[in-house]
């Protein structure tokens, strides 16, 4: 008989049916209680055994962490805390776990510390596997958006050639040997002699590609991973980190904040509708660590009152002017507790951009219109030729979740740009050619996707909420 | 008003309503007949506009690859060809289009190999904007069937440390200079001092990681950019290209071949469920193309047709020792027309899997059971000690399509295929933990996307199929 999943089973109204059933041991009480879950739902199915009928060489082996088939009768459970369990009929051991070398074994809880050390175990837990669905429900959530609004996903190089965002260090790619390297005459490194016959890197953004899409096939969007190579030790950084950059022509900065909006909205909604246990498990999860924090330190809201208070409020939209003004006549300043000083021209700094979702406004924040020399060249320079159509959206607890804006398709304005920021236009000339040839006002912008399922699982380190994380002098497994 | 989609209207059943258009021009006839393409589908929009009422030098700009937009009315189409068009009340302008110095302007139909050249504006052509409308509900289909299956995606790392899969020849990722880079006391490089502290490359698969989450999620798959730093300069050959890879607890070989059959019909019948349009231009273009070819190399049936074959007949299933029968018994290598030689124990080379899937069977072929020599060390010993429980499939004008297994999932014989392939063990512990602790039996497949995508496309080389290709010496854009 072929495997029921034990979702299925715990869904199921019907009792009193036969199952083969195939997981893991989490616990086994009393000789008698299995608690046995296969990945498929944060809860567990319990299952009887007759113990005084079973081999008692197979009873020492039904240890946490052991695989086994069950086959069995699902009936009424009898005791508390469950509606149904399997009465076992037959218990086969498909693969021993012993409890003498199982790290997952430990009596105390394991720390996420520690379960960072062993991620390739830490599936096995009922924290990371609610994570880790709830990371799939999000990622394909994203993808129904744009299917549904017709967006064509475009995977964007990897491997580029290209260094033109300038939005941080990258990773060289290789395949000349660091003994006695190829060279030109002149003794510099002969990138004519590497794989792709001239220097490459890993891709820190898809979006330069992403618009030559969008300028043919109207609307696009990436999803896939990219790279910075910044020494950055920090529980919101990855070396290596999953973005969905989505990219539309004749999109104005405002149907870029519509669409941003709907879009954060939309995958929230679709977590709660479809992964509510694993959030009532991480909801539970934050409250008990935030037990260890001051009083003052813990989260107002439980993460479930949270995302629907997301979907339930208008993100707030204010201008980076407006933002400064704010900060400016805000408590934190007039009493010098902020570290970084305030002026306009200047980047926000994280404590300004907590400042203004967390204690100012309470909900995300749409800051738009950004002084044109801390944004990218290719940004829409506005009227007032100091600020650019740019936009960043700042969420409770994370900070910066999304950076976008108004692409510049006036040609002279962008090589004036280019210019000022010595971006050499002969390489970029595929990028200029989108605006040489048919150009057209667009937008767009970029979530940090390991960002985005931070702020719905509630956990606190991004390293836990991607599976096997890239950071300074770690790549393990 | 907001824009309405081309598709959109061509979809709408009713006329005479007001419209806001955007889009590019595709040619302009007469001074009247505009066909503009916004990229949401195949088919162009016909616009008509009043010439005697529209400023002249607006009609000179209005040229291939200009950016309009048309305020006006849809009306039923007096002209052949089309059932609506728009009667144009407003022309804008957004962007310009010197036919003088457009590639796409060209008199004679530009060449897959020039438009590869120029590959950033090939989107724009009839043939790329179809090939990349139907990559994307490709893409969208794989994501779909896992969800409906109850799989996690999961992202496993494309830096990666571990090179055991052995799969061929890596790209480097680094941060150390060429130029007098760190070295031990024994001059040896130190790549201690490198960013990840270690050695690190760009993964060729993610399934070891897969099976990992599978171990304990239950059904897990993969579908990220891999890599391969092969000299490899074919048409079925990329250095970079996107893998789809189950992996699932509790499968074995039977269940996988099922699910790797099922998977791609799903697939397919998605795409000719919702890219018919698109389909049918490809279909006409493959028509064309081998209008040029000698009449026994054309294909014997069109590509819709070839699609619909696929779904409606069942793969063909034989073992290795039964190719190898079926080969030996076959006239091309009794009339020695096969380059490679045919004996059990070698792999099977293009001409032999061709020979089967084109010729023999004509339809797609899962060979299984493959000698344990010309496997990986991770696939399951069968009982007769020489094959391993391996699944290849194969389809027709593309080759091998999947490439799959049962894993070995019994400590003591991963164990010693690992020594006798000399993989080192201890790098690879996280690995031989997931046979230590509750191992199980498990099953799971890599899909090359872009053979996928040249399959379902009739496109002939794989460089047509993916955005920006990398090959040896081409990293452009």
């Amino acid at each position: 008989m072929s495997r029921t999943k034990i979702k299925a089973i715990l869904l199921n109204e019907q009792t009193d049916y036969a199952v083969t059933i195939k997981g893991w041991v989490r616990s086994f009480r009393n000789n008698q209680f299995i608690a046995i879950n296969d990945g498929s739902t944060i809860n567990n199915l319990q299952v009887v055994i007759d113990f005084e009928h079973t081999d008692e060489s197979l009873l020492k082996q039904i240890t946490t962490g052991a695989s086994l088939q069950v086959d069995g009768t699902v009936v009424a459970s009898l005791g508390k805390g469950q509606r149904v369990e399997v009465k076992a009929e037959k218990v086969t051991l498909l693969g021993e776990c012993n409890p003498e070398e199982y790290p997952l074994q430990l009596k105390n809880k394991p720390s996420l510390e520690y379960l960072r050390e062993i991620a390739h175990l830490r599936f096995r837990t009922n924290t990371f596997s609610a994570v880790f669905r709830l990371r799939h429900s999000l990622a394909f959530a994203i993808h129904k958006f744009y299917n549904e609004k017709g967006f064509v996903y475009l995977h964007t190089p990897v491997i580029t050639a290209s260094d033109a965002e300038g939005a941080g260090e990258m990773f060289k790619v290789t395949t000349l040997p660091f003994d006695n390297p190829p060279r030109t005459e002149d003794g510099q490194i002969d990138y004519k002699e590497d794989f792709f016959g001239r220097a490459t890197n890993l891709t820190v953004s898809g979006q330069l590609e992403g618009e030559l899409g969008a300028m043919a096939l109207g609307e696009i969007y990436t999803f896939g991973p990219t790279f910075r190579a910044e020494n950055s030790n920090t529980a919101r950084h990855l070396a290596e980190f999953w973005m969905v950059e989505p990219e539309v022509a004749f999109f104005d900065l405002k149907d870029n904040m519509d669409l941003a909006e709907e879009f954060i909205q939309y995958v929230i909604r679709y977590a709660l509708d479809n992964n509510r246990d694993d959030l009532e498990f991480l909801a539970q999860r934050l409250v008990e660590e935030e037990k260890s924090k001051p009083a003052a330190e813990r989260s107002e809201m439980g993460l479930i009152e949270k995302l629907e208070f997301v979907l339930n409020n208008k993100f707030e939209r204010i201008t980076y002017t407006e933002a400064i003004d704010i900060l400016l006549q805000s408590k934190p300043y007039k009493k010098k507790q902020f570290q970084y000083d305030i002026q306009w021209g200047t980047d926000l700094q994280s404590e300004h951009e907590r400042f203004l979702v967390e204690k100012h406004f309470k909900k995300p924040v749409i800051v738009t219109d950004y002084p044109k020399d801390i944004k990218s060249f290719y940004m829409r320079l506005n009227d007032d030729g100091k600020t650019v159509a740019a936009m960043d959206i700042l969420a409770p607890g994370i900070g910066e979740i999304v950076g976008g804006s108004q692409r510049e398709e006036r040609m002279d304005k962008l090589v004036q740009r280019m210019e000022e920021m010595h971006i050499p236009q002969e390489e970029m000339y595929w990028y200029l050619d989108s605006r040489r040839f048919g150009s057209a006002p667009h937008a767009g912008f970029g979530l940090g996707f390991e960002r985005m399922v931070l702020f719905v699982s509630g956990m606190s380190n991004i390293r836990d909420v991607i599976p096997f994380p890239r950071t300074p002098k770690n790549a393990d497994f």
